[in-house]
């Protein structure tokens, strides 16, 4: 069954990539209108979702990243118009060259096929990621969360039908119904039908793709941020970007995790971080000698070191020096955005040099790594893998290239 | 005993990644002249190699891909010369932004890491393959056949005291010696310490790797090649091509294994293509209509059409149109170089539009798809999938990007 849905795909794929900018907006256009007109369907929906969560006692706060009302649905369809006003990835040419034997070499962007998205409980990743494909001309299998899936069902439904009012093959949009672990394995085997997989969701999601899927993945999302104050840092500066990067929203990637105090500053910082810290109750997972000059922290294991806490937690370690600071990330991190907090011009320039992660931070809370704080517009996830593109995957991120070459008979000697 | 390799080359991999242009230059030089210099040693560990290979009853043609001469070591030695003449892909500022809180935003190119390469008999590919990977600031670990063992141990050895001599750390160049299943598998699996795998070698090894590997994968190098002989070709052209993208070299993945011909000019065409390729006996698989055409085919099935044969074979089908070409190519081509021989301007922008490949040709051979026939420089293989880069691996497709963000204490609000 799926085998089929991935024809289709492929099927719908061969009419897309070939689609112009104005008949892929035009149905962007068209689903955002839809979505608003059918809100009532889509509560509906969700509403069936919510009820089951409820009976199967979700945690309250699962239960709100799940729920949709009539304010949410219009943001969805506003993000969906969006995407509908970005640059059209597709058709550009990259590079180009005229051979000594006269041969014209373009370099073009092309979709790169068909993308599978596995993802969890929240339903508009399903909208989100469905305009993104569409308008960088990708076929889009959607994979979604069994939480989730009238509230899917019914978003997706909506946007195929919208689809094909565009005039555009409404299986360039589809949904697997089947919300089993194996649906879910099956598809990461799609090789003949599917050209890259890119799941969002938690840890064990990404990891369980990176493990099992024969088909292209790009690894999303897992945020093991840092926060290193240097011994020239500008220490109120530190305790803001540190607050900011841990408290402003700690159950995404881009929260800091681990806070490195630099020994010569660590006396005169960690109490300030303290009294920061306290106030949204953040627990602190210390070293001895953290714990020897700021009270009420816990001791820190090496698992802490290395945990993605996503809540009110942190570690936190005193160093020698940057190098030390720069060892620990490498051996921590998880290579998606680390910051130092230093007026050092030598200092910030070896950090951002020798830091290997996607976007490496100098006086600035980490939580900027973001498609919209970048100005990319929406992103589809944010890729902690060197293949392919790494930080927010944008539109522009969406696409491959292909080599034109035009000749008149040239042979090769 | 892998882990310790991959362990050292993460280490090596920290100073290579801020390496000066200059730095890795003198390496690749020192690494030239080491090359030519040591030659006695190469070709004495060469002999070992052919020795056993003689003894194990291996095909002459192997053998000869497998040995060494004074004048194959020069040209190796010359192509990491020509490697250290190539522009340095790291560092580059690829974009950047300001925005409007007053965050600058750069895209700046760095090496991916450590680079596993797989590959079969030949022992040039040591050479090219580190060089490649020196140049553009990469660790790489080579896992070489059995075949070969003596003389890439010979290579491999030589260049890491190059590069000792060089200032860089040896261990950005390493051999896996043990030659079995098991260390290619374990290679595969290395996600602690490898960021990227590049299998070079038949057609079951790529699948190996894309089966097993849990690191990403740059799938390269299988090429089910198609010439489509439109309605409007220039016949006489299209032969020439035909013959050059056919026998020119067929053992490579960029020769023709499938011409297609348009009904309206088969009975013309068929038996020009039948007299050139009967000059190199190539033997000829074809459909009814083209058997009916020309004598002294064999029938071609279903498989014959998925076949990349790698040698003096070819299969032939006649088609009703441009459309029927492109499916026959979407069913059965394997992304890699595709060609239409035509004088009409619009089947020509169809063709390059809808065929989904990695090159696809105007008028002109196939066996164009190469990093020196594109003006790339040296090559490290031939992706034909359609995640990082397509087609010719050279030095700019070595590299990632990290993103440089600098501010003055911004928050995210």
């Amino acid at each position: 069954m799926l085998t089929e849905l991935g024809k289709r795909a492929k099927k719908a794929e061969a009419v897309l990539m070939t689609a112009s900018t104005a008949q892929k907006n035009k149905a962007l256009f068209l689903i955002a209108t839809a979505l608003n007109e059918n809100a009532g369907d889509i509560l509906a929906a969700n509403a069936l979702d919510i009820e089951t969560a409820r009976a199967n006692k979700m945690k309250s706060s699962l239960i709100d990243r799940l729920s949709l009302d009539e304010k949410r649905i219009s943001s969805i369809a506003s993000g969906v118009k969006e995407v509908a006003l970005l640059e059209d990835p597709v058709g550009k040419t990259l590079s180009g060259t005229t051979r000594p034997n006269g041969l014209v070499i373009e370099k073009v962007s092309v979709p790169l096929g068909v993308i599978a998205v596995i993802f969890e409980a929240r339903p508009n990743v399903t909208a989100d990621a469905a305009a993104l494909c569409l308008k960088s001309g990708n076929s889009v299998i959607l994979r979604g969360g069994k939480e989730a899936f009238h509230s899917n069902k019914a978003i997706a439904d909506i946007m195929r039908a919208a689809v094909k009012n565009a005039g555009l093959p409404e299986d360039c949009i589809q949904l697997v119904e089947d919300t089993s672990r194996e649906s879910a394995t099956a598809l990461m085997k799609m090789n003949d039908y599917v050209d890259v997989l890119i799941p969002r969701g938690g840890a064990g999601l990404i990891k369980a793709c990176v493990q099992n899927s024969t088909v292209p993945v790009i690894e999303t999302g897992t945020g093991n941020c840092h926060v290193y104050v240097d011994e020239f840092a500008d220490l109120e500066m530190a305790r803001d970007i540190l607050f900011n990067a841990k408290v402003s929203r700690p159950s995404v990637c881009n929260a800091c995790e681990s806070v490195l105090v630099h020994r010569a500053v660590a006396e005169k910082f960690l109490p300030m971080a303290k009294t920061a810290l306290e106030k949204a109750n953040v627990i602190i997972h210390a070293d001895s000698e953290t714990a020897r000059i700021i009270a009420d922290t816990v001791p820190a294991t090496e698992e802490d070191y290395a945990r993605e806490y996503l809540g009110y937690e942190i570690s936190a370690k005193v160093v020698g020096g940057i190098d030390e600071a720069i060892e620990h990330i490498a051996k921590y991190g998880t290579g998606h955005s680390e910051c130092i907090v230093t007026e050092s011009y030598s200092n910030a320039q070896k950090f951002v040099a020798r830091v290997d992660c996607a976007a490496v931070y100098v006086n600035a809370s980490t939580r900027f790594t973001d498609g919209n704080e970048f100005g990319f517009g929406a992103e589809i996830g944010i890729s902690t893998q060197k293949l392919h593109a790494r930080g927010p995957l944008g539109l522009p991120e969406l696409v491959s290239f292909k080599y034109i070459v035009r000749g008149n008979g040239q042979v090769r000697g």
